[in-house]
C-alpha cells in the first residue's frame, strides 16, 4: 500500500503524535507499506512537493511539537479559485494523487482543512482524516488533540498572573485563543480560577463585567482575572452584521480585543489593568500525556480504517470510544459552547460571571 | 444549613479544588451555611475533630495538591469491628453527625472511603459523595479526579528517562502506582511511549517479556523502557491463591515487584537493567488543568444534590456530563481494565508488548 | 527583639522564600523576636498597616508566588514630596518605626526600594535589605531572586513558539520584560535558541536586524525567533533627547515596542510576523530551585546581619559567597549588560544577530 | 580543520545543547571545519566508530536531552589495561585520532572522563575538554553543566512528597543521586524545604536523624520529609574501612541506602516511612534555561580555545567568566561539600538537619 499524509492549517502539539500511531500501526500490521508525506499542507498535494518517509522518521516524535511535515493555510474558499495563471488547484491535487498511485490520504486537520478533505472525498480520492484542533470545535468528536495541551498552557499563563496579581491588587486580562469558540477560553478559565470568563458564543456587556469587577472589590478582594478569548464580542458589536464588525476591527487601533477591553474596563471602574497575550505559545511545546493517549488512539483507529477500506471519514472519539464519522456530515459544522449548557451553568454556580 | 466535609483514605492532587467547589457554590446559593471540615478523614468524625470552615479557607485553593482536612486510612473491613476499649466506629461517626445537627456530608475519596460512605448511608446519614483516586478504579463514573494528574507526574518519570536510555543503551523499568488496576500505567505507558506496559489485569509471562526486549534489540534499538504497576503479576502468581501470592510477597527480598522483575529480565536477556520508583510523588504537586476543570464541575454538581436534597449518591461523570450514581451500586466494585477492550487492541497495534 | 518586614516595588517569584529564610533563622536563632509584617510595601509602613506575623505565617511558603504582605510601587521621587494635605511620608514612616519600638527594618526590593530603604538608613532608621528583582539589575550582586525563575518562563514562552515557528515557517516576537536593562531578555534568548536578541544596552538597526532574518531564509532555514526586551531601540532613537523618546512612545498607537518592530520588519522583509506578550506571567508561578536556594541563603545571611547588628547594608552574592554592600554604594546605580563583555562576544560567537 | 567530539560517562541533560555551542561557534568562525562524532564515548573512539556530522545534526538540538552521539562508561582505570584478547585502548585511540589526521578531540564528561582525558594528552593528543555532571564534583568549576536541571528534578520530587506527606502525617525519603558528593542532594533538600538532608560529606548519626523527626512532631508538625544522597553514609559506617564498606553494601537485601535508612527510623521513632527513588529521571529530560545557557558559553568558549590553539584544558566557569583550567590540575580531583562552609551554615540557620 501506498498512503499520503499530511498537515494543514493552524498546527498544534500532538500533530506528530497523531502521525506516529498511524504510522506505527500501518509498519506493523502491513508488510509492505510506504508512506509519502506531501509538505506544508495542501500545497505539497498540489505542487508534488513531498518526501518518502522512512520508519525512523516517525521514531522519537510522540513527544514533539509542530509537524515533521509542516503546515500552511490553505483556504477552502479558494480551493475552487482558479489561479490568474490558470493554476487549478483540486486538479493537481489530484493529479498528484494518482500520479503517486496512491490507496489513500491520511489528512490531519481542523475546520477548514475538513471541508477540503470533504472536497477531495466528493472527487473521488479515498481520504481518512483526523481531528486536530487546540478550538475543541470540531463537530462529531468530544475531544481533538492539541485541544488540552493548549488549556494547559493557557491556564499556566493565567496561575503565573494569579500571584501577581494578589500581590499587586491589579486586574489582569489573559487573552485565550479562540477567535470563534470558546472552549479554551473556558477550560483554561475554569481551571486557572478565572473570575470572569469572555467567549464568543456569550456575548458581553461591559457593564456587567464592570460589576462583577466590583463587587469583587467591595468583598475585599484585591485583585480580578478575566480570561477572554480572542473573539469576545460585546453584545452591541454582536448585533452588528458580519461585515460592520469585521470593518470595526480592521479599523480598530488596538492589536487585540483585550487591549479595548480592558481600556474600557479601566474607564468604568478606575482600576489599574494589565494585559497579557500568551498567544501563538498556546499551540506550541510538547503535547500533554492526555493528548499523547489520545492521539496514539486516534492514529490506530484511523490506520485501521485504512486497513478496513473504510473511507471518506473523520476518526473521532464519542463516550471514551473511537467512532468512525462521515466526512460529509463533519464538514462546515462547528461546534460551540452552548450558553444554556451544564458546563456553563456549573461555571455560574462557582461565582464565575460571563458578563451576560 | 450545616455541611460536614472529610477528604479519606490515600492523598491526591485535586481534593482541595473539589471542595473548593463544592464550598464556593453552596456559598453562592444558600443565605446561610456552615461547613464542618472533619480532620484526617473518618478519624476526624469519629472523635470529633473537627474546624468550623470560613468562606476564605477555600479561597485559593485549587491549584493546591493535598488535603487542607488532612486524610488518613481507615479501612472498611474494621469499621463494623469493635475496638479493645469497646470504642464503636460506626456509632461515634453517627453520634458527632446527629450531635453537630449536620443536614449532610460530604466525603471525598476512593474505593473503601465510598464502601464506608455507603455504610453510613444504610445507617440513616445523608450522604453525598465525590470520586477521587489517582487510580481511575471508581465503578459508575468514567473518570475520577487525581488520576490525569498521576499520568502526568508518571509520564514525565518516563520522558526523563526516555532521555538517558537512549543516550546509555539500557532497559529501564519505572514503577507506576497501582496495586490493583492498570489504568495509571496503562495512559502513563502509551503516554510516555513505554514499549512494554504491565498491569495487575493482564498477567505477563516473563519470557514474552524478554523476547519483546531482544526483538527491540534486533531491531537495531539500543533501549528499551518498561511501565510496570505495583501490582504486575506473572501468570505462574496470577494462578495462585490470593493468600499463597501473599504470603510469597511478604517473604520476598524486594521493597516492590519492579526489582524482582528488573532481575529476572536481567538473568534472561542479560541486558543492564535500572529501576526508577516515582512513588508517592505521583499523588502529589499541583493538579492538573483537567483535573481542576473535572473537580469544580464535580463539587458544583454535587453541591447542587445538597440543594436538591438528594442523597445516597456519588457524583460522576458519563460522556462528559455530571450523573448521580446511588452509593449502593457503587460500593464495592472495582472499575478495571479490560484486556479485550479496545484501548489495549490500540496499544497492540501501536506495537506495545504486554508480556501476554 | 522587634523587627519590620516589607516587600516593596514590581513582585516576583522568589519574596515569599526569603521572607521565609530570614524569618525562620531568626526564630531559630532567637529567643524572643516579633516580627511585623508592613501590608503593600512603604505604603504600610507610612500609614501604620501591618500585620504581627506567626512562624506559622512563614511555614509552608518557600514555594508560592507573590508576596504573602503584598507590594506597592512607591516611586522614589515622590518620597520626599509632601502631598496637598500636608502627608509627610519620610516622616510618617520614621514616626511608625519608632511608635512600633522596632530594632530594624528588613526590606525587599528593587532599584528604586533600594534608593528608598538608603534614605530611610540616612534618616537614622536601621535597615537590612535583600535584592528583589526579576531584571537582575542591583549593583553588587552577581544575582538577584527573581532572575531565573522569570527566565524559565520567557524562555518556555520561546520554547513553545519554536515548534509553531517551525511548523509554519514564520517569524516571530517574544517581547521579554526589561524596560531599561536585557538581562533577563539575554539569558531566555540564548536559552530559547532565539536568533535575534534585542536589548537596550545595545540599539538596533531595523536593517541589520531584517537582514538577520534573511540570511536565515537564505540558508533553508523556514523561521526566524526574536526575543526582545520591552526597553529595546532603534539607534535613531537612542540618539534621541530622553524627553523627546518618551514623546515619541507615548504618541505611538502600540500597545508595545515588538508591535511596531513588527510591522517595520513586515515591511522590511515581507515575511508573516506574530507577537507574543507573556507580560506579566514572568513575575508569576512559584520560584524555581535556583531562587529558593538563592532566596534561603540570602534570607539566612540577612538575619545574620541583624543578629550581628551590622546595618545599612543590602546582602548579596559574589563568588558565590554571601556578602554584605553598603546601600550608600547600591542605592542608584544601575547593573546593566556590558556591550563589549564576554556573554555578548560568546552569543555573537553562536551566531545571535543583536541587530548592531 | 578536522574535530573529533565524544561524550562520555552517565549522561546528563545540557550535552546536546554543548556540543551544539562547539559546533555552532566552529561552523561560524572557520570556513573548512570538519566535526567526526565518536559513538558511544570512548569506545568510538577505540573501535573507529564514528559519523561525520553536518551543521544541521546540530540544529534543534538546544533543549534535547541526553547525547546524539551516545554514551558508555569507560573505566579509568581499565584504560591501560590491556585485553585478553590484547587489546590496548590507548593505542587504539591514538591510532583512531591518527588516522582521521584530527586536530583536536573535544570531550565532554565527568570526573572519570576527564581523567582519561588528560591520559590522551599525555600521549600527545590535541584534547579540549567540557565539565559535564549532575554533581557538581569537578574541580576548578564553579557550576557543571546537568547540575541545575538535575536539581529542578529533584526538587520537583521533593515538592510533589510535600503536599502529600502533609495530607497524611508521614515521614518522606527522597533519595537523590550521588554516591560520593552531596551538592544535588544540598541544592534541591534546600530548594524542595527538606527537613533533614544526609549527605556524604557529613556522615549522619542515626539517632540525630531520630531526634530532628521527633522534635517536629512535638512541635506539632505532621510530617517530616528527608533529602538522601545515593551516598549518605552513617558514623559507624564512615569508619570503616573502603573496603569493609563496599562489602557491606554488596551483602545489603536493600537496593538501595534510603531503604535502610527508612527502616532504622521506623525502628527508632515508630513514624510510618515511604520511600521515593526519582532515580535516573534526574540525568533525563531537557535541560533548564540556566543549563541551556551555561552550555552555550562553555561551548563558544571551548571553541575558542581551538580557534586559539590552546590545547589540554577544560573550559570552567569561575565568578560568572570562562576560564580554562590545565587539565593535568583537574584530573582526579573531586569537588566536594566543605562541612564548615557558609552554605551548610545557612541550611542549619534555617533549621535543616544534618544528622551530624
Amino acid at each position: 500500500m501506498r498512503i499520503g499524509m499530511l498537515t494543514s492549517g493552524g498546527d498544534c502539539q500532538s500533530l506528530n503524535a497523531t502521525m506516529r500511531g498511524v504510522a506505527k500501526t500501518l509498519y506493523n500490521e502491513l508488510k509492505d507499506v510506504e508512506i509519502i508525506g506531501f509538505l506544508e499542507g495542501y500545497k505539497g498535494l498540489m505542487y508534488e512537493d513531498y518526501k518518502v518517509m522512512k520508519p525512523r522518521d516517525f521514531s522519537g516524535i510522540l513527544t514533539e511539537g509542530g509537524t515533521i511535515i509542516g503546515t500552511s493555510r490553505q483556504p477552502f474558499k479558494q480551493m475552487r479559485v482558479i489561479g490568474e495563471d490558470g493554476f487549478d488547484k483540486v486538479a493537481a491535487m489530484k493529479k498528484t494523487y494518482k500520479k503517486l498511485n496512491l490507496d489513500c490520504l491520511v489528512i490531519l486537520g481542523g475546520n477548514g482543512t475538513q471541508k477540503t478533505a470533504n472536497l477531495l472525498r466528493e472527487e473521488g480520492l479515498n481520504v481518512v482524516s483526523l481531528p486536530k484542533t487546540i478550538d475543541n470545535d470540531l463537530w462529531g468528536t468530544d475531544m481533538t488533540f492539541g485541544f488540552q495541551s493548549a488549556v494547559n498552557i493557557a491556564t499556566e499563563a493565567i496561575d503565573c498572573i494569579h500571584t501577581t496579581a494578589a500581590s499587586h491588587g491589579r486586574v489582569f486580562i489573559v487573552e485565550v485563543m479562540g477567535h470563534k469558540v470558546g472552549w479554551l477560553t473556558l477550560h483554561a478559565g475554569m481551571a486557572g480560577g478565572a473570575d470572569i470568563i469572555l467567549i464568543p458564543e456569550i456575548p458581553y456587556d461591559i457593564d456587567k463585567v464592570a460589576q462583577a469587577i466590583e463587587k469583587r472589590t467591595k468583598e475585599g478582594k484585591r485583585f480580578s482575572i478575566l480570561a477572554v478569548a480572542e473573539g469576545a464580542i460585546s453584545k452591541e458589536d454582536a448585533a452588528l452584521s458580519k461585515k460592520e464588525y469585521k470593518a470595526k476591527l480592521a479599523a480598530s487601533v488596538y492589536p487585540s480585543v483585550s487591549y479595548e477591553i480592558g481600556k474600557r474596563i479601566e474607564e468604568k471602574t478606575g482600576q489599574e489593568i494589565r494585559v497579557t497575550i500568551p498567544g501563538h505559545t498556546q499551540r506550541g511545546g510538547s503535547p500533554c500525556p492526555y493528548d499523547r493517549v489520545l492521539s496514539s488512539r486516534f492514529g490506530a483507529a484511523a490506520a485501521k480504517m485504512i486497513l478496513d477500506k473504510d473511507f471518506g471519514n473523520m476518526i473521532g472519539i464519542k463516550n471514551g470510544e473511537m467512532v468512525r464519522i462521515p466526512l460529509a456530515d463533519v464538514a462546515g459544522k462547528l461546534k460551540m459552547v452552548n450558553p444554556d449548557s451544564s458546563i456553563i451553568h456549573e461555571a455560574k454556580a462557582l461565582g464565575i460571571s460571563f458578563g451576560d
